[in-house]
């Protein structure tokens, strides 16, 4: 069974097979009508989003499928009290793919490891959220005509901001890839997202508070929000907030092929005025991420005829070997408060070596580092 | 680009034409059932209201096609902000056409000017809401065989009720209307809609507060909810509330043919033993409006091909030419807390001169007067 | 018109039919894939309930049609005050078939009395439930190959659960069958159960507060929460709680072709480890709940041409034609506050002769006993 939990689940050559269906789509979506027929998605949202949910739902209708599910909590079973496990071998009765949402780290992880149907992460709290950078690609690949060999901006809050960190993920393994950290010091790139993939892929890169000295060098703009509350002292908000809203003034030393890209929703980081210019592509985006979620489902429905890639059980076999085992399994206990690890019953705790030479344990769910 | 935000926006011969769709699909419902195969409803409703919403959705799948969308605001993504104008662009890239409710005044209008796709208005807080208008508009002619030569009566709440003023406006276009408004003095007609609307097009009308009085002469009754929390004197909604209860003893002295409307849903100001009355035809209704929802999408995106009627860039043009010009933008501003300039960021103030001769300019999207 | 509002409804005969169309649609789920196209079933939750709900739209799915409805009561016209009758004519006028949870005990007999399409009720309450006992039902008879000659021990909360006294109820109508009724003290099977049901049918129980003193007897195990706020007294729930657990120790002395059900969602009631036991069938059971609602629905839906078998109109013909008579309409109150008598409008109040020996009268909504 293929999931879609990670970006990094797949590999390049999958993510250009996604672009290249997508782009099918796109140029003849009447071969696509049918596909799906009979075929039930599950969108399971713990929290609201309007924008993804609907995107999956629009998704699935235009393959012909049909759609069952909740948009928050409290219409759902978890609310007496049920686990991610149960709810996903339940869901598994009903549909033949799920789509979800949930405000803990790690969750649709779990949902996969239980559910004997594909499970793509439509979003788990602050950790990964890869169908937007699904969107953000092939927006990237359409409107410029290739992924690497470019400059690509990052402005706004890069701290908490995880479709940043999803889509540096992403391009990191492309060619010719230049980043750009345009933040207050308050809301600056995490530095093991620095050290773990710009350092370790030798990527190159700049950070700086001044959005318009960088402007001209960019191909991409990647406009995130910058919350007040994000803020310590509001002094600090009133006087940076300006400098990271996006006007037409601040475009007018920047490449007239540039792209502006945002994952939406916006609150006002992005002028209205800014819409009507033609480098503007967030719009866009919602339409582009519309198609490459129809070329994950079909290709995640393609696959689902293949037994499971990981398991609980599959984990246990494994564990303990060494001195340096692979996993520790109920060894180490997962200290992230936003980790599903805090809320769900009977769960492994289960702690993954991801750098040898240092001895780096994460944690499964939520990869949150082993103290 | 149509889109019925007001229900004087189609003709007296366009709404004939949705009642004449609306009859064939009564007749026929066989030859509708694909006519929107492949198509998506997006029922943006930021305020619940099951019976319109549901009405939408039936209406949408017994033509064959399929609907997403939210049914309260809990759900969507403007808890988080977004603007009307940014949910009307997104949602253009997963459906066909758009249903909204909304709690402010001209939010349909705000998402038709940004929207690719028609929209229809469901329900603006006490604004419009005129496929209510459409359901009451067919009931009448199904029933009585026409739209004018008849005497109809308001009853109740003639305040704030948006569905009598809607419908006044509607039938006030028809040749023989004769209109008695019943209510209580605190619940009359705003004089504006007097006004406007019957002064202006030399309907005749009486004003009474006693219901029996004037029932032996009415062809149809439209009867509307008296809520206690519009008295500023509780005492004086007790003593009045009986006399706007219909009751079978009250219909002793009305026409044998006489019809009997409510928008719906009722609390108790029509007794259930009403229901058994023949002249009862408010669950007809119901029926009816969904027939006439269908007209209305169908009639919306076989129009959909042309271009917008109107934007905010088409209002910038025609802005201040003369002294009294046709449009005002960003000159005054409207003071309607319940309008929906007072939420939406970056949105045009615009009023548009509705009486030349007393210079009477009223703004766009909540149609309040300028002071 | 044929509704499903509690399990008696149906004969053992109608009930093995709707098994026998269950177990067709299993091996032949091809040939139902069409037999609800252009139908729509309205899912009308008053309270959420995601498992009921989401099954009931799969099985609408999987035989073509489609579902309109709401999954919880604040984003209904009931917020607004609008009665279960008005609700029902209403959305009689949008769909075909409605399936209907509400926290009023014998909201749905009121629905299916007042709408002009067939009613399912999906959960009243503590009252009824009769399509979980359609999925245990179809469990048992897969799993064991019968419905009669077997030991069925129920285990936890005898005393709230609904689904078990559903369910004993169904069972008492076979032949052979031997009740176990394994429960702490304050959890007890209500007396007017094993009055009503065992007693006077003559059917052979034993009640006790051992599990494990009674396992090796079971053919079928039906485990139930054990919910904390059940106890007065906080000190016994912990004492206790652990007795009804079902773990793999517990298990050792089981029969091999034991098999387990649950009505899920399950919180700690039953452990994980469990899951694996290939005696362990309440995954299962899910599945086979959509199964019998599939089966349910093309049953209804059948039978939907014929007219009304019950109304309040064909009820107050029958009252009062003897000392002791059928049927009492407004003569008694009932007093049980969770009884849709306490809130709905003008409803009658009915009480129906249910023991003439003993004159006992039991209100015709929540079937509480007359005082």
């Amino acid at each position: 069974m293929r999931n879609l939990i990670n970006i990094l689940d797949f590999s390049t050559e999958e993510l250009q097979g996604l672009m290249d269906t997508a782009n099918d789509i796109i140029d003849h979506p009447e071969t696509y009508r049918e596909r799906c027929k009979g075929k039930k998605l599950a969108t399971l949202f713990f929290e609201p989003s309007t924008r993804t949910r609907l995107s999956f739902e629009a998704a699935m209708y235009e393959l012909g499928g049909n759609v069952i599910g909740f948009s928050e909590a409290q219409s759902s079973s978890a609310a007496k009290g049920e686990s991610v496990a149960d709810t996903a071998k339940v869901i598994s009765c009903y549909a033949d793919i799920i789509a979800m949402r949930h405000p803990k780290e790690g969750a649709p992880l779990v949902a996969s490891m239980n559910a004997s149907i594909p499970v793509i992460n439509a979003g788990d709290g602050g950790h990964n959220h890869p169908t937007q950078t699904l969107a953000d690609l092939l927006t990237i690949y359409r409107e410029k005509g290739r992924l690497g060999n470019m400059t690509v901006g990052f402005c706004g809050d890069l701290k908490y901001g995880r479709t940043v960190h999803s889509l540096i993920n992403a391009l990191a393994r492309y060619e010719g890839i230049k980043i750009v950290l345009i933040s207050p010091d308050e809301l600056k790139l995490p530095s093991y997202v620095k050290k773990d993939i710009l350092k370790e892929r030798g990527i190159p890169y700049e950070q700086t508070t001044d959005l318009e000295a960088f402007m001209p060098e960019l191909d991409v703009l990647y406009m995130t929000r910058v919350q007040r509350e994000r803020f310590p002292n509001q002094d600090d908000y009133l006087r940076l907030k300006d400098s990271y809203i996006l006007t037409p003034d601040k475009l007018q030393n920047a490449k007239s092929d540039l792209i502006i890209l945002h994952p939406l929703p916006r609150v006002n980081e992005i002028s209205v005025e800014v819409d009507k210019d033609p480098r503007a592509c967030y719009f866009k985006q919602v339409l582009y991420g519309k198609y490459m979620r129809m070329a994950l489902i079909l290709k995640l429905l393609k696959e689902a005829q293949k037994s499971y890639a990981l398991s609980c059980d599959d984990i246990t076999v494994i564990e303990k070997k060494t001195d340096t085992p692979e996993c520790l399994v109920n060894v180490l206990h997962c200290n992230n408060p936003r980790c599903i690890t805090s809320t769900e019953r009977e769960l492994k705790h289960i702690f993954k070596l991801t750098d040898r030479e240092n001895r780096v344990y994460r944690c499964l769910y939520c990869e949150a580092k082993a103290e």
